[in-house]
């Protein structure tokens, strides 16, 4: 990588991020279970160069779905693999969870999509937070975060064995001698462990990225450390600058810890985009929805506070002392509610400001002109919080026109940003290196042992 | 259904039905893996208007990968929603496992898929049959074949409530309101049985079919009454004219045992296609392959059957006596297992007739000119033994453009095949019903049962 560019994803889940995006006349209403929406999103997308479309995921109805979509997804695995046709250039990362689902199914299915793909595919591996979603899968409740943990990182390294099971020349396809490929080279991974045991090898041939891209969401301790040690790149729900520099250098430094490179861990803060012309027109963007919204943005902020909708003075700060930081909301890991403590600790903003502010959507909120969007984004890239951002957008697609076509070419015009995909596969969009099989030399070694 | 067409589908897993098809210049050697073979084969059999393309699937690497593909097969739920970007009328009918798969996940999998294709999926389920299957997921060996149905059976019991969960009206999206959904049209499944437990419900609206068509491979005992209860289609191995009338008079009886319509009930037989211009060009084309295929074809039907090459005499019929027919080759289903004893019943070819005839290929072989192959599948298809076939193709896509080009015409002049799609979604190519939903009208049940 000659320079560093920022890198950019899209969460395309939705017909947007504002919880009343789907009663806008410019959103499709349906849009989450309509394919087109993806569609469009992904070519928006791809022309504005960014890095992958990103779809998060979840396997239950784990809200009312009378209020609007958002709580029920469809597979994004499909969602990926029909989008990879109808696009060249930009990569998917998609969302699994490591609770309830197994790793050799897993490991298939994206390495499949990595090859269907030609090399644009990243996998996202969260474990699940929903209790709708234990029953949905035998279980009366959750499994402890640490033994949540304990599976996801066992999850990972048999993801890891498997992607690497075909060394990357075993397939062999001569004609002549009718040898198809040469199992020398295709190893099974033996694998025995707490949570599983898989034999192997992978059923089908390594994959044009090697692996695909591991990404990761880590808030907690166990879900840094997870990161730290699996992830190549990394959404967090940070708020305010200094918090996310904090972050950024505690996963840094974590990932040195297990002799990785600081570079090789990519962070990435999530952002809510309102983009105007002016901020004024931003901030009209914002107020129009909030108004179709009406009183429920006030009472979903209450609900993600855990506190009563009287307990709210709209001209008053958050009742800090009220708060529930426990919070079992439907957004309730360690890093959303880290982030609800870095609003409730900002006693300058009264209740109303914080909703202005976008303070109930979950993730950082920025309102304003392209110019403002341009700055913020550079402040945080250069200043050590971020190499680059998880965008969500007001409504889409037409939110993530507006970046597209006015925040990137500031972005562009500093420098900041690609004016071309210089590379082909995901990996190569994020600058990071095409890992070589764990058993590569493999054969060789142990031929070298033995004499 | 004004009136009867046979019902075709094409196997796309491979380059090709004969095991050294890959070897041939006419084949992609790597399509196995390679998007653009299966994008090759989709749009010829869409041009064909065949029903669907179809991918099985299993797994693990069950056999030892050298030999040639067939044994590695990409994640065809991935595969299918790629290629239906693709196209517009064909389906695809993918296959999954109940054994080493949740019906959560597989539910919801399948619904996106038949959101995403506008109703053009259906769902083959099969259990799994490799004790190499067993080891990748945390077991030293399978379940007995009555477990894996019992399994099964619960299996496909979930899925359809599942798919029901959700009634067709209750996706509202009402902008003026802000009402999304009317939730009491969406139902919790609450099930709890012998192996899975799931609350429920989906999280996706109902799909444009309803459910996705469900596919089934019944040969055993249990197989067969599996299909009688929840396939809508079935795929069969059978050889012979007799036995295949046999299967289906057999299957439509269990069928209408349950309460089902003979016709609701598709038997659709497996059939291994050599097409020439004549017979004997047919022929050549096969030979071809033998030749490429060497000493192969003759040892992997002695492992078919179970005995050792030294056992086979060319010019001799098979050595009834020595066969093992409880068959612990990679195809050991009940109804491969049955079509073998029917070869071997037919004492009338010599082991060099039955490869030459396909014999050792698993399914029924026709080998001939395209008024043979039509006047074959005129008569299985007007005598009670199909209601269309499962075609695989010697070398694809050349093979199935044969048989598009050439059989396709013969049939649609004797009225027996669709001049047009006339249809949108694969149950209306099948002339299958779409299903209501088990809950619809359930809230104005309870309703009036409390009044």
């Amino acid at each position: 990588m000659s320079r560093r560019y920022l890198h950019v994803n899209v969460n395309a889940s939705t017909p947007g991020s504002h919880p009343a995006a789907w009663r806008s006349p410019d959103a499709n209403r349906f849009g989450s279970f309509d394919i087109e929406h993806f569609k469009q999103v992904a070519l928006v997308a791809e022309r504005g160069l960014l890095n992958a479309v990103f779809l998060p995921d979840q396997v239950s109805l784990s809200q009312d779905p009378s209020s609007g979509p958002g709580w029920g997804l469809l597979d994004p695995v499909v969602t990926v693999a029909h989008l990879s046709a109808v696009t060249e250039h930009i990569g998917f990362i998609a969302t699994q969870t490591t609770s309830y689902t197994h790793p050799y199914n897993i490991a298939r299915t994206f390495a499949t999509l990595d090859h269907v793909t030609r090399g644009r595919i990243g996998l996202n591996l969260v474990t699940t937070m929903a209790d709708a979603a234990a029953r949905n899968f035998g279980e009366k409740t959750l499994p402890s975060p640490s033994e949540r943990y304990a599976r996801a990182a066992e999850f990972a390294e048999v993801l890891i064995a498997l992607w690497d099971s075909w060394e990357d020349d075993a397939l062999i396809g001569d004609v002549e001698t009718g040898v198809f490929a040469d199992k020398n080279r295709i190893h099974a991974i033996n694998h025995s462990g707490q949570y599983f045991s898989v034999s192997g090898p992978l059923q089908v041939p390594r994959s044009p990225q090697g692996r695909p891209l591991l990404v990761q969401a880590g808030g907690s301790e166990q879900g840094r450390d997870l990161a730290a040690r699996y992830a190549e790149a990394v959404f967090s729900a940070t708020q305010y600058l200094s918090e996310a520099q904090a972050y950024y250098r505690d996963l840094k430094i974590r990932a040195s810890g297990y002799g990785r490179d600081l570079d090789s861990l990519i962070i990435l803060p999530g952002v809510v985009l309102f983009i105007g012309g002016t901020e004024e027109e931003a901030r009209r963007r914002k107020r129009e929805l909030d108004e179709l919204d009406g009183d429920r943005g006030l009472e979903r902020l209450a609900a993600r506070l855990g506190v009563s909708v009287g307990d709210l003075d709209l001209d008053k700060p958050l009742p800090v002392d009220l708060i529930d930081y426990s919070f079992r909301g439907s957004h309730q890991s360690v890093g959303f509610a880290d982030a609800l403590r870095s609003v409730a600790l900002d006693r300058t903003r009264t209740v109303r400001q914080i909703l202005e502010q976008g303070g109930g959507l979950g993730h950082r909120t920025l309102i304003g002109s392209p110019e403002q969007i341009a700055a913020d984004f550079e402040e945080w890239f250069v200043s050590g919080a971020a190499d680059g951002f998880n965008i969500m957008v007001d409504i889409a697609p037409t939110g993530l026109s507006a970046f597209v076509d006015h925040v990137v070419p500031i972005l562009q015009r500093r420098g900041l940003y690609r004016n071309e995909y210089e590379g082909r596969t995901l990996r190569e969009h994020f600058g990071a290196a095409r890992p070589k099989s764990a058993f590569e030399g493999y054969s060789q070694r142990i031929e070298a042992a033995a004499s």
